[in-house]
């Protein structure tokens, strides 16, 4: 059976102040009606049964999260003792899987990006699906670029081996890592290279053997928890061994290593909306070339991004702005300086405004 | 006695999302902790009895300004039934202080202006205390300019003709309407014209006579009220013929007409604080040369105006914007574009959004 693993620890300080330590950015709703971690669940509908999938989070987060997603099994959601990055997280989701069903295949993705063609996503699955029937099989999934993006990073693409599903199917040459800008043109300019969306899928087996080869501390690590799974003692074990597993990648510890992976073009209007700035990528622009979502009235105005689910903005003889309005809090940033929100979130942890964070 | 007349009745939709049709600018509170009539109230502190002060507002108002100032006595609010202008407003004031002191001095002022020197304001009132024991005086107060203001009118001095209180006392040249920019500037170098602060003082039988002399129809058309006050028929009366009294300003129908008035400097760090734009005349500039009243964290952001008693607003990377939040709408706008607040609220109107009116 086809089981999806939604990986829900970020906490996106980036979107501050809709985002706080208690609603993460995959627990806001940056585009349409859902949240993102709601959106993402129901992609899956129609390819994924919903006690196959799996959401992996904090144990802060995973009472708001049950409740923004309760459809997915009590059962299914996995929470990590601590943050110990994708590799300990997809290897924890595989044990359960695993133990679950030995003969599993399993997409991981994260919980908060965007998709705005959902056909196109269904269809990927789909091909996954059909590829990891033939066992041993590592798939990635690449965006195709559309900038020489620097926080990004890239999966080069060798020639086409197959077709699954209407799909072309690529061997992977090689992983490069967020390069410099001058690196990312010439990226972009090869043809053959995409953006590293942070999807991958295999069987359960295929990556716990992947983890046994070439991250074998971490398998080691995790080896007292395997026979506790659903019983009592496993919130006592997990709770002792995962603080010492080494914090690694997924694409560093085992894509990057692993010597054959799948690569699939995965055209499906992609975004990780990874500041406020990208929030033109996923609503759409009204006719001054701004976005909004909630109510706003703006004169003379224009490339704006306006994020106020309950409070009307308006906005006078202004360019390039981000907007963000919450009940305690307003941003107000330039366009260029999204990034810089973080350092608004440091300056308030350092004047100790808890409330605010 | 002298007694003080607050003029209450404006809207002061510049000063929206924090004005409201209910909350209009005298309401809330610009600079410091007290709203504008508050502070206007507290300032006759020691210079007028609290129940010689005045307050003519309209009715919808009345409620909210007597629970901001419930040291001025219930029976000294007067209400106008409708905004005629402050020649017919300053009239009816003229008759209730008059019927209960027939030889009462009055100065009349607005609601809603900022004095940051108390102490020249209150030398001020006792010059003018004292000058009106000599019958028949007119007096207004001129603010010295600071810049060739086109908003406001001018008034032109003549020669000093005393010293009352440490204070000159001047004749009064003329008056000159809102002028246009150059001859603001003219105005301004000629050194003897001030700005037109909407200050006057009389007795209230001096300023009956004016009017009766200058505007006889506004004279005639109050004379039913003037037998009834203190009577149960005041009200009825007084609805009755207000809306037919002529809507005419004090300074075009009687200060620019009457022959003789006597003109004192008034340096009391006054400002009409007429829009968002002048709220660094009346708060104290951070050294990014913002100002702010409530909480904000200023990241790389120069010369803003922001506005936010409830909320945090932080801000990164702008400059120049004027930024005020209230719980249910934030207003973003460039500092030189102050004056077109008042569009925004006529756009709601057309939106049909009264709850934001």
């Amino acid at each position: 059976m086809f089981h999806a693993v939604i990986m829900a620890g970020g906490t996106g300080t980036r979107f501050w102040p809709a985002s706080r330590a208690a609603r993460p950015k995959q627990l806001i709703r940056l585009s349409g009606e859902r949240t993102l971690i709601q959106a993402t669940v129901e992609r899956l509908e129609g390819v994924v049964p919903r006690e196959n999938i799996w959401i992996v989070t904090s144990r802060s987060h995973a009472a708001a999260l049950s409740a923004q997603v309760p459809e997915v099994p009590a059962e299914n959601v996995i929470i990590e003792p601590c943050g110990r990055n994708t590799a300990p997280c997809t290897a924890l989701a595989a044990l359960h899987i695993a133990w679950r069903d030995p003969a599993a295949e399993m997409i991981c993705m994260p919980a908060d990006h965007v998709v705005s063609d959902a056909q196109a996503w269904r269809d990927l699955l789909l091909a996954a699906s059909a590829l990891l029937k033939t066992p041993g099989r590592i798939l990635v999934f690449g965006i195709p670029p559309t900038r020489p993006e620097t926080g990004f990073g890239y999966v080069r693409f060798g020639p086409q081996i197959e077709e699954c599903n209407g799909i072309p199917v690529h061997e992977v040459e090689g992983f490069t890592e967020k390069p410099e800008l001058d690196r990312a043109r010439a990226l972009i300019e090869a043809g053959n290279c995409y953006w590293n969306s942070g999807l991958a899928a295999w069987s359960a087996e295929t990556f716990l053997d992947a983890v046994r080869t070439h991250l074998p501390e971490l398998s080691r690590g995790l080896e007292p928890v395997r026979p506790v799974i659903g019983t009592d003692s496993y919130d006592e074990v997990l709770t002792r061994v995962y603080p010492d597993l080494p914090s690694v990648s997924l694409d560093y510890g085992i894509l990057e290593k692993v010597p054959s992976i799948l690569g699939l073009p995965a055209s499906m209007g992609w975004s990780d909306v990874g500041s406020w700035s990208a929030l033109p990528e996923v609503l759409q622009a009204h006719e001054d070339s701004s976005v909004s979502l909630g109510d706003s009235l703006r004169q003379d105005s224009s490339g704006c991004v306006i994020y106020s689910p309950d409070h009307l903005v308006a906005t006078v003889g202004v360019q390039d702005l981000i907007i963000v309005a919450t009940d305690d809090a307003v941003l107000v940033c330039h366009k260029d300086r999204a990034q810089d929100v973080k350092k608004v979130v440091e300056e308030l942890r350092r004047r100790g405004r808890t409330d605010l964070l």
